[in-house]
């Protein structure tokens, strides 16, 4: 079944902004088992707004729409579409009132405008917004759906998730189900060549990697009749996925990003953290924050930008910096010892690198990068050396140091458990 | 003169990749001046492109694609819009040396599939792509113009710039030029209302607002004979919004960000700069630290994310933490003078708030962020109430205390200067 999706709106014709829904629902509409072969933007305006649609709706069974559904004039697209699909506009009674109750609780005055948005087309369906004033509708006539759905991102996708997605589902016959495989630690060219042959055979289910700052997702997909047919199908070749990258994969689980799953390790294990970073500025520190609840481990970051820094809050010392220079692995383990005992932490990571422009040498090139990881007393230090320009050098640092937290927390506890050396 | 974009790319029409091409062409297409009414994404599949071309080509004077120029077989794009426009493909010599080249100096080998990007349509422009191995290329005939640009945003972003700006600015007679003025610390709507009267009446130049996280720009666009002309134009509205909005115009450089703006007065003032910060948890030391050379000014950064590391990092007292909060103007006061105290910096900024989603109150709801600025001693502290999720609130949260930061600096200077009250 084949699906196209349309984004309605002047501020994405003049690049004012990017169209991530577009992005968010093909990647749905792909997890849905559904194909889509176009995407467009058009303006608010009657008449390409009305092409628009006839074109798509001549190439495709189901037509998803974006935006401008709000209460103005400009507003066009359900007009719009119910004029092609031959509905007309009725009210609702159940919109109508969401619609006083939204403004109510808000204590804002509802305008004249705003009836409109209480219009469905008649036999459409309209979808809740709890969100915001305009709901979603879904019509079909012939065959033919037409999905339309309000434009900000917070009330575009949780309406998707619960009404939409369920309704796509249901018209493709079968289950499709996904489940991707997140690895740290391994660069993409290595991984995709771990599982060319599994690319090169593969059928049902399908796997493909997608490269990520400082990490790679295999998404691996099966199609089947039912959820448990298709669960069937998932399981060997994930197995397989984890036979494969071992302990370099952190997580199996949708939502599950790599600071969460560096988060969730250091609680599970009770290990207390410090940051010091220097080229990154706290971006590290940053990334750990986004994870709610991290506060109960996160001890202290250190944020050490310039050589004073370093020594004055971390006690690195002024000779180190002389001899070896602030991007250097001493000065990287000086920085983590320093921290480490500061503040007590188990696990103290440091970052110093050469982000650019400026700065760069022969010796020490611009994306040189030290990372030094302390966990319990035992100190690693990697040297890194990363492509891109002065942003993106910093986000693959600030990637790299969480993979190798990962990685020397979890070695610290093998060693441990099955080594007994410590 | 009508402009169209297409996209091609699987990995966008599966949601793997944001189009950040289309939104990057669709603002300068409409800095130059021309109009854009369809985006397109498509695919790398013969039939479903050539249409998709046709149908730009019936409908535009120009059509820009992006994507698809690759070395393998799946790449059709340049062989696609060539049989479209009847134009035969042709070596170039001088792409063939730059490919040559290219491949030399990384000391990689070349792939026979790698000479297909030598091709260049007969009669058409090769533009040159220091930044990787597919040329772009610019096809005219019979009034309709066809510019291929390759994917990576590293080669196409310098590309444009350097070739292809200059060729849609030449066919479009006159001159568009635009200046935008960055305000911070006035809400959108404020903003917009204060300039409302200029909004209704414009014709040339015209002047848009656009809302950004904790900012709000205001683009002046003038169109003229000649760039003189134009510039004409631009200086008195410009000059008007400089009145209106005084000192929270923090540039009117299209570079210029507030990070930037902020990190070159503390260098102008020679002010020494630390950050404590909590909920952010190291955004604003990251965004500082995004601008090359802030180490000159930025002695020390603070995570304190937890109690115990405001108490033990910055010198925040308990008895502060258990009468008032962590999150309260007094925490966020003493959070601010401990890390003065600590690092004798000129400029002290301290954040801390509720970024959720949990641990809001009724009386400290999510999204409460007190924001601390010491200056050479004079403390001020903010109340803010931000919106969104957790990431959202933390990023308000950031822009917030580089606005504030900006704002007591200036304050305290013109205290200084003018008012002699220190």
């Amino acid at each position: 079944m084949k699906v196209e999706l349309i984004s309605v709106g002047t501020e994405i014709l003049l690049g004012n902004i990017v169209n991530t829904n577009a992005a968010y629902l093909a990647e749905q509409v792909a997890k849905a088992g559904l194909t889509c072969y176009y995407q467009t933007v058009v303006g608010d305006n009657h008449d390409r707004l009305a092409e628009t649609i006839k074109t798509a709706l001549g190439r495709a069974d189901v037509v998803i729409m974006t935006g401008g559904l709000g209460p103005t004039d400009d507003d066009l697209t359900k007009e719009t579409a119910a004029e092609v699909m031959g509905m007309k506009l009725v009210e609702h009674e159940e919109s109508k009132q969401a619609l006083i109750d939204f403004f109510k609780v808000r204590n804002l005055e509802l305008s004249e405008n705003n009836w409109k948005q209480a219009l469905v087309p008649e036999g459409g369906r309209a979808l809740p917004n709890p969100n915001g004033t305009a709901p979603g509708i879904i019509m079909e006539k012939e065959g033919k759906h037409v999905i339309l759905l309000p434009g900000p991102p917070i009330e575009l996708k949780p309406m998707f998730e619960k009404y939409v997605f369920p309704y796509l589902n249901a018209l493709e016959p079968g289950v499709i189900l996904s489940q991707t495989v997140k690895i740290c630690n391994i660069g993409e060219s290595k991984a995709e060549m771990m599982v060319k042959d599994l690319i090169d055979e593969q059928t049902n289910p399908t796997i493909a990697t997608y490269a990520k700052t400082g990490e790679v997702h295999i998404r691996v997909t099966a199609k089947a009749d039912d959820e448990a047919s298709a669960k069937r199908l998932l399981k060997p070749m994930v197995k397989e996925l984890k036979k494969r990258f071992g302990t370099n994969i952190y997580s199996t689980d949708e939502e599950c990003t790599l600071e969460k799953a560096v988060a969730d390790l250091l609680c599970a294990k009770e290990l207390t953290l410090a940051t010091v970073e220097s080229c990154t500025g706290g971006m590290l520190g940053a990334r750990l924050v986004s994870v709610p609840g991290v506060s109960e481990v996160y001890k202290a970051g250190y944020i050490t930008y310039s050589n004073k820094a370093k020594r004055r809050l971390v006690d690195v010392k002024k000779a180190t910096l002389d001899k070896y220079g602030a991007v250097s692995e001493q000065v990287a383990k000086e920085m983590v010892k320093g921290a480490a005992n500061l503040t007590k932490a188990d696990v103290t990571v440091s970052i110093t690198g050469i982000a650019g422009p400026d700065g760069g040498t022969v010796e020490k090139p611009v994306g040189l990068v030290y990372i030094a990881c302390d966990v319990c007393g035992k100190v690693t230090v990697r040297k890194n050396q990363f492509k891109g320009g002065r942003q993106k050098i910093r986000e693959s640092a600030t990637s790299a140091a969480l993979s190798l937290m990962r990685q020397c927390i979890l070695e610290y506890y093998s060693e441990v458990t099955f080594g007994e050396k410590k």
